[in-house]
C-alpha cells in the first residue's frame, strides 16, 4: 500500500531515529534544560541569523498553537485567521478552550492578505459599539496554508506592514514549512521569517521527525516565562532532549530543506500527471498537497493501492481528494498510481 | 556521573527503543487510531481484566491530569488533592487554568485519607453558604506519592467507599504506576485499580518509555467523547501509533513490572545504607524515591560522582535530598554511591 | 429630545420603582433566597404552566448567556448560533471566554432554521475528522431577534425537533421577550415556550425593569447547581431581592405583556409611515426595532428631535439605522418623528 | 426582628433611593457612558486626589474581584491572599474560573504582612522549579478584612514596598471600605490608598447603595482596554447609569463617610457590652462586623429578637457568630439585643 493520506503515517526519518538511538543512553537534564535542546536552538538562531531569538520546543502543532495563542493575548482579544485556518477549523476548539476567539476571514485559497486583515482592523476601529466585540490582537498564517498554497515575500511584507500598523502580533504556523521553504521563487526564507513574524516554527512532526516544533520568537521579550506556559499547557517533556536531537539530526547538512524538497518534488510530478490527465484542482498547490477532483471510477482503480483523504463530493460521480507526499515517499510510488490515474 | 535526581534523565529501555525502532517504517493511521494503539489497549485490558475499559494514551502526567480532571468536572466542581500533590504543587496551575479550584488536605506523608476527605465532604455539606465555594467533584491521588509513600489496598478501598458515597470521582495517578506494584504487600493490583477508580493512568515516562501514558476508564461511559478533549488540550499525537508501540514493549513479557521491581530493589539498597548510616529520612518510602536529610559533607564527597534533586534545608549544616532509581540504575552505580555515604 | 436608540435609556417603568421604593425598607435574606424571588419565581411557574420549573434571577443578558451555556456545554462542545446572534456579535468573546466555540450559521434575517441546524449536525456526524472539531451541543436562539424578527410557533417546534433527536439542548433568549409575545399571530405563548425550552429568558433590562432576566429551566434538573455557577460568573447579587421585587411588578396585572404590546404597537406606526414613505427595510421587523434605509438628508432634520443607532451606510447618500421603542416611548413622540420623515 | 446576620439585608440608604427616583425619568446612553457615571467618577478622582484615575462601576464584588484579576494577570501568575480571603474562600471559585490560581497564606486575624509576601516570593525565586509552579503576580488584601480587622498606613506603605520591589500588583478589595476609614487611627484615607494602590474599590454594595463597586486605578494605564472585559465578564449594566447615579448620592456631602461612621460606632457600642460580659472575641475588630463566642443559651435568648450568622461550634455548649452592623442598625436595636446579652 502507498501512503499518501497524509504526511504523518510513517516513523522518522532514519537520520533522526539514528540520533535518537545513538543518544538513547545518556543522561541529561529533564524539562528541555539539556545540551541536545540548546545545540538545536542555536543552530536555529544561526540558520535564521537571529542571534537573540528564543527558541522553545513544543510537542505538536496544536499544543504550540493553543500555547503561543494563549501566551500573547490579553483577555479581550482574539486571533485573526483564514476561515480555513487549523486553529479554526481542526482544533476541537483549543483556542477557544483558552478563553479566546478566532476571528476569521473567508478566502478562496486559505491565504490571508493584507487588505483583508485591515479591513477587519478599520470596521473594529470604526465600530462604536467596539467594546462590546472581540479586540483582535494577533494574526495566525500557516505556510503552506492548509490548501497547500504559500505565501511570497512580498505577500508576507504587506502583511507585516499591516500588523505593525495595527498593532497586531504577527504568528506563522510552520507544521510543514520545509515544503514552502522548497519554493524557490516564494523569496522566503528563515531569516526573512525571524525578520517578518513576531512567532513561528518550524514544524518537525510533518517533516520527518517523530514529533516536535520548533517555535522561533526572534524578539526574545517576547517569550518572556514562556516556560511556564508550556508546563502549564501540558507541553513540557520530561524528557526533553527528545526534541533537541531530532532537531539536530534535521537541521544537519541540510537534511530538513532536502525532505521538504523531496516531497515537494514528488508532489509536482503527481500535479504534472493530474494535469496532463486534466482533472480540476481548484486551488493550485505548489507544494505537498495536491487536492484533484477525481472521477470516482479513478479513485476505485486506486483503492487498495494507494490511499488518500477525503475531502468533498463535489457531485455524485467525482470526489475531491487529497494527496500528500513526504520523506518517505518515493519516486517508484507516485509513479505507480500515475499510472492508474 | 551517577544520575539520580529523578527516573527521567535517560532514554527509554532497550526494549522500548528495539520495538520504536523496528516499526519505524510501517505506515498507519495518525491520531492514535492505529493497530499499535488499539493492541497495547487491548493487552491493559487484559492486564486489569476490565474487558469494557477505554484506553487512551496520553503524552505526559501534566496533560493527562488537566485533560481528565477538565473532561471529568462541572465547572464549579474542584478536585480534592493531598497539598503535596503534583497538580497542586508542580503543574504551573494547569488544572486552575482548565478552570477548576484545586481542594487541598494537608498530610505529612504525601496520602490522602478517606477520613480526611469525608470530613471535607461533611464540611461542604455543612455550610449554609456552601453555594459560595467549590463544590467537591473528584479525588486525585498520586501512587507513589510525591514523597514516595504507597496506599495499601485497605486504605484504597476506604478512599473508594467515600467517594462513591459521596459522589466523587476516584482519580489515581500512576505516573511511577510501575513502583507501587512492585511493593507486593500493598495489595495493589492493575485489577484492583480497575475495580477502584474511576480512572487511573499506568505511566510511562518515568517507567522506561521516552513518554506516554496509558488512561484507563474501566467504565468506558466515563470516557465519552474523550478524544475531542485529547485533541483540544492539544495531547493527540499525529504519529499516535508511538504510544501504543511503546506500551507493546513495556507491557510484554512483564517488563514493566520488572522495571519497577528492579528500580525498587536498588532503592531498597540505598535505603538500608541510609538507615544504617543514620541518617534520617522523615517519611520513610518504600518506592524509587529516597528523601535523607544528609550532612553537608556527605554532599560534598558525593558531588562529581553522582546527582541529586535539593528538597530543602532543615539547617545550616543539613540538606534534605532525593534520591531516585530507575530502569537505568545499576548495583554497581547504588554501590558506588552507597560507598560514599 | 426624543430617545429611540434603544430600549435603555430610561429609568424603571413607574410600577417597577413604586415597588421597589415600598419594599426599600424590608429586610430579607440575600443572594435571592428571599420571598420576593420565591414570589416572583411561583408567578412564572404560573405564566408559564410549569409546576417544576427552576427559576432564576440573572443581573442582565451578557450574564445569563454565558452562565448558562457554560452551565450546560462540556468543554468540547460549542453552541450553534446565527451570525447575528448576540453571543456571536456583541458580547466582547464572553462565551469563547468560559471555553467555548460559537458555531455560526449564516442567515440573512436573524433567525435559525430547524433545517439548517439538521445540516451543521449532519456535518459533524458526517466528518471523518469530527473529534478535530467542535461538538454542537447547544442552539442558541434570540427572540425576538437582533435584527427584531420573530419565531413562529412552527418554527420552534420545528426547532425542536432536530434539537431533540441530534441530542441537543435548546436555550432562548428572550431580552425583549415581552416584545415577540405582543406579535398574537405568531402562536408563541410563555407556556409554548416552557413546552419547547431547554432554558429560556424572560427579559427585564428591555422591558421595564432597571436591570434584571428570570432564568426559566422548565425541567428542573437541568439546573442543577445553578446557584454555584451563578456565584462563580460574577452574577448573584447581595441584595438579590432586588430581582424579585422587579419581577413581581412586571408580572403582576399583565404588565409586562402590557409593556410589550405598548411598544411594537408604537414601532408599528412608525413602520407604517417608513413604509409609506418608501424607506426600504430590508428585514422587516414586527417587533420594537425598526431598521430603515434613510436618505442622510432626512437624519440631518432629525438631529436635534430623536436619537437612534448607526448601522451601517449602503451608499454615501443613505445610511441604515434602528429605531427602537420602548416602554418609555409616547405617541405624541412617535407622531413628531413621522413628521419629519 | 433586628438583622444582624449582614450588612446588606435592607435596601438603598434613603439619599440613594432619592436620586435613583428623581433621575428615573431621564435618558442617557448606556453601558456607563453617561453624565451622572462621569460626574461620580470626577468626585471619586477628587476624593482620591487622583486626578488622572481611571474609575470603572462594577455590579458586585464578585464581579469586581474576578474582572480586575483576570485583567491584570498573565496566564501563568497567581494572586496572593490571606487563606481568609474572599477571592479565596468565598467566590465559588470565580478567580479560578477565569483560569488563575489563588496562593493562600495563613494568617490568625485576616491580614496578609509585607513579610509573608516577600517570603512567597523568595520562597518562588529560590525554587530551581519555580517554572512548574505559579508565578506570583498581584496581591490580593480586603480592608476591612472577612474578620473585621483593617491595615494601618504603615501596614500598607510595607506592603507596597514589597509589591513594587517583587512585581507584584496590588489590589484592595474595599467592599466594607467606608467602614475602614471610619476607623480614623489607622491613617488610611483616600488618597492614601490611590497613592498606594494598583487598584481598589469603594464597596458601595455593603455601605448603602442597591448594589455596585466603584473600581479605581489610579494610573489609567492599567485600566487600558478594561471595559472590554467588563462587558465580557458579564459586568457591563446596560442601564449602567444606576452606578453613577448611586455613587453620587454616597459621596455627596460626606454620605459614604457618614454610614462607614455609623456603623463602626454600633458596632462598638456592641462590642464594649460584649467585652463587658467577657465573652471571648478571638480576633478583635474595630469595624462593622464582630465575632464573639457565645454560650447557646444567650444565643437562644436572641432567636426571634435579632438574626446572626453562624460561624462556628468551638465546643458543644458555645458558637461563634457574627453580628453586622449597617446603615440600617439603629442605636435602639442595638440597646436592645445589648440587654439580652
Amino acid at each position: 500500500m502507498i501512503w499518501l493520506e497524509c504526511d504523518y503515517t510513517c516513523g522518522a526519518h532514519p537520520a533522526v531515529l539514528k540520533h535518537l538511538v545513538e543518544t538513547n543512553g545518556e543522561n541529561t537534564p529533564g524539562y528541555g534544560l539539556d545540551p541536545h535542546c540548546e545545540n538545536a536552538a542555536q543552530m536555529i538562531r544561526e540558520l535564521c541569523q537571529a542571534p537573540d531569538a528564543a527558541v522553545h520546543f513544543l510537542v505538536g502543532g496544536t499544543q504550540a498553537n493553543l500555547t503561543v495563542i494563549s501566551a500573547a493575548l490579553r483577555p479581550h482579544q482574539g486571533v485573526v485567521s483564514a476561515d480555513t485556518g487549523h486553529i479554526f477549523a481542526h482544533e476541537s476548539g483549543a483556542i477557544e478552550a483558552t478563553g479566546h476567539k478566532v476571528l476569521t476571514v473567508p478566502t478562496p485559497d486559505g491565504k490571508l492578505t493584507a487588505t483583508q486583515i485591515d479591513a477587519l482592523c478599520q470596521a473594529h476601529a470604526d465600530d462604536p459599539t467596539a467594546e462590546h466585540t472581540v479586540q483582535p490582537g494577533m494574526v495566525y498564517l500557516s505556510n503552506p496554508t492548509e490548501l497547500g498554497t504559500i505565501y511570497t515575500l512580498a505577500e508576507l511584507e504587506a502583511i507585516r506592514e499591516v500588523t505593525r500598523r495595527r498593532d497586531l502580533l504577527l504568528f506563522l504556523d510552520g507544521a510543514r514549512l520545509g515544503c514552502a521553504l522548497a519554493v524557490e521563487d516564494s523569496g522566503v526564507t528563515l531569516p526573512a521569517l525571524a525578520r517578518l513574524c513576531d512567532v513561528f516554527y518550524i514544524g518537525g512532526t510533518k517533516m520527518g521527525a517523530l514529533f516536535g516544533e520548533a517555535l522561533v520568537f526572534p524578539d526574545p521579550a517576547l517569550a518572556r516565562d514562556f516556560r511556564y506556559l508550556i508546563k502549564q499547557k501540558g507541553g513540557m517533556f520530561a524528557k526533553g532532549r527528545l526534541l533537541g536531537v531530532q532537531f539536530e539530526a534535521l537541521l544537519s547538512d541540510g537534511l530538513y530543506f532536502q525532505i521538504g524538497r523531496h516531497a515537494v518534488e514528488l508532489a509536482m510530478e503527481l500535479r504534472r500527471v493530474l494535469e496532463e490527465k486534466g482533472y480540476p484542482m481548484p486551488v493550485p498547490s505548489p507544494t505537498n498537497q495536491q487536492f484533484p477532483i477525481l472521477p470516482n471510477e479513478v479513485l476505485k482503480r486506486l483503492e487498495g493501492v494507494c490511499t488518500w483523504s477525503h475531502m468533498s463530493c463535489p457531485d455524485p460521480e467525482h470526489t475531491q481528494v487529497r494527496f500528500c507526499t513526504s520523506w518517505a515517499t518515493t519516486r517508484e510510488e507516485i509513479e505507480k498510481v500515475a499510472a492508474l490515474l
